[in-house]
């Protein structure tokens, strides 16, 4: 069977016996059911490039995090081919199988927990993946990059109690999201028991890490502020928090003169803003360089098999939204 | 040739005989360098996905504009494929060479104008090509999806002086960038002119499209703010914008009360800041879903040839930047 049989099966069929085109087709279906040997055989290309899952890019976060993909990648030598599960479940999941199909050497995955249901695709697909922003509870380790949320809202906590603050409301992530909704109330908690402050439900709400339901969320707790008299709160994402700033200042309220507000991630809009914001900062790009890093070395190691939650350092940014109160009283 | 020897052949080659490994090496060989046909023999995949080729993905505008593309092709039921150019040209181009082995059914691009130099990508690639938020300059006419941005910032211009201000400053873009930063100093120009405003150059200056040359431009402005009086800026960009109004803050200077910001965009942020940006709108997400729209009816089509732009159109969307001077004065 000739190279140019081939091609006239494919491109010219009415040219071509029947028996030959049966045999060439059959042939075809042999590599097309052996996409791994095909890789093997025919593209020396495949371990340059990475496959990233993102559970949306519009996420202002998952921009922050690419800056260091982009530039670990750029110094690897890799390209990086993006899918974008738009925060449904079941299109993370057909992320790995497309990228795997696209022939990646392997994936970089950063959305919701990793857990159990994942494991027969991890499996399946055969190919290293690391983690960032996020962690496996399911039976296959994975390398993983991340903040210690808790540890994180915790110190918050502290340096507002620092700065003279001991009624902090909290506005925290969908509690559901056993990620950061969950370990984040968790430090906020910790934070108040380490200082003996009572936790109390009417001093925490609820959002979904945006600008809308921040402004929402201290909307309601403006509603009991007469019985909390909050001076500060925390929230579990910038964008929240800046919703929080609007809201107040719509209720005549100034940040931080009358009220301080901290928020979590310092985005590229923390500084944008008048106040600019006070926050915990995530390290993104690290976190995005870091996980590419591991990527790289596992693919040239040719294992699937590596494990371990990094947590790296978050921080404190003092910018403006928050005051010490014993500066006025 | 059966598929189970191709299989050997490329699973454990020590098992075959030289010359059977020779010849399904060669029909290898043939598949490789006929990519378009083996997309056509071995995958019916090909046409379920689309690629794009964006400047930079952690852009804010690309974000806006990504939500109408992840619409569109939703609804196509199309997958989409990534492919960031970091702003390199370079990189630009590889873009449609890197998708096109992805077997993409056709490509969106969304970065600098095409001008001539991509001819030649252009030709070699033969599928459909489709422009959002740019034009084609070159030999090869594409379909383009854009504002008219002359139009915009006349339009801006005219919203300015309808409300009482005559001493109009402009943060522009690069005059190098022939696609944005050129025509919408054009469409200043234009504005001025209609209203029998001397146009002067101290009343420009120019950024890059991000906060901190916004911020650096408005300064540049007010050094000179004694002879011009100006009592309102128009921003090329949002972000331009918001950079403005913190330099105006840090200068003691009030929004709006004491100066008026224009933007252009309407990204995300817009509306997050305090004063809430008032500015021109493009309409990203249209502009995304009609470029979709266009590729999924070429590749139906089986077509690539196709041309024409069009304008979508922008508004100005009214919120606390810009005050009305004959209210006070």
């Amino acid at each position: 069977m000739s190279p140019a049989t081939v091609s006239r099966v494919l491109n010219k069929p009415e040219l071509v016996e029947p028996e030959t085109k049966e045999r060439v087709r059959g042939a075809i279906k042999a590599l097309d059911f052996q996409p791994s040997a095909i890789a093997r055989g025919l593209s020396v290309q495949r371990t340059d490039t990475i496959g990233l899952v993102v559970p949306g890019i519009t996420d202002l976060f998952f921009g922050e995090l690419y800056r260091g993909i982009e530039r670990a990648s750029h110094e690897s030598g890799m390209k990086v081919l993006l899918f974008d599960a738009q925060h449904a479940r079941h299109r993370a999941f057909e992320g790995f199988t497309f990228l795997r199909q696209h022939r990646v050497g392997g994936i970089i995955f950063t959305s919701k927990v990793v857990s159990e249901d994942y494991d027969p695709v991890l499996e399946r697909i055969g190919i290293p993946v690391v983690l960032a922003l996020t962690e496996a509870t399911g039976r296959t380790a994975l390398p993983a990059f991340k903040v210690d949320d808790v540890k994180a809202v915790f110190d918050a906590v502290a340096y507002l109690v620092s700065r003279g603050h001991r009624r902090v409301g909290m506005i925290t992530g969908d509690m559901s999201d056993d990620l950061t909704g969950d370990l984040r109330l968790q430090g906020y908690r910790a934070g108040l028991e380490h200082y003996g402050i009572p936790y109390q439900s009417s001093w925490v709400e609820t959002g979904d890490y945006r600008f809308t339901t921040g402004y929402q969320a201290m909307r309601r707790l403006l509603e009991h502020q007469e019985q909390n008299q909050l001076t500060a709160v925390c929230a579990a994402s910038d964008e929240m928090a800046i919703g929080a700033i609007r809201c107040l200042h719509d209720h005549g309220l100034k940040v931080p003169d009358d009220f301080s507000v901290l928020g979590f991630d310092d985005l590229g809009v923390a500084h944008m803003t008048v106040p600019a914001l006070t926050t915990i900062a995530q390290p993104f790009a690290e976190i995005g360089e870091r996980a590419v890093q591991q990527l790289v070395q596992m693919i040239a190691d040719d294992t699937i098999h590596a494990s371990g939650t990094y947590y790296l350092p978050h921080r404190i940014v003092e910018r403006e939204s928050v005051r010490a109160l014993s500066d006025l009283s």
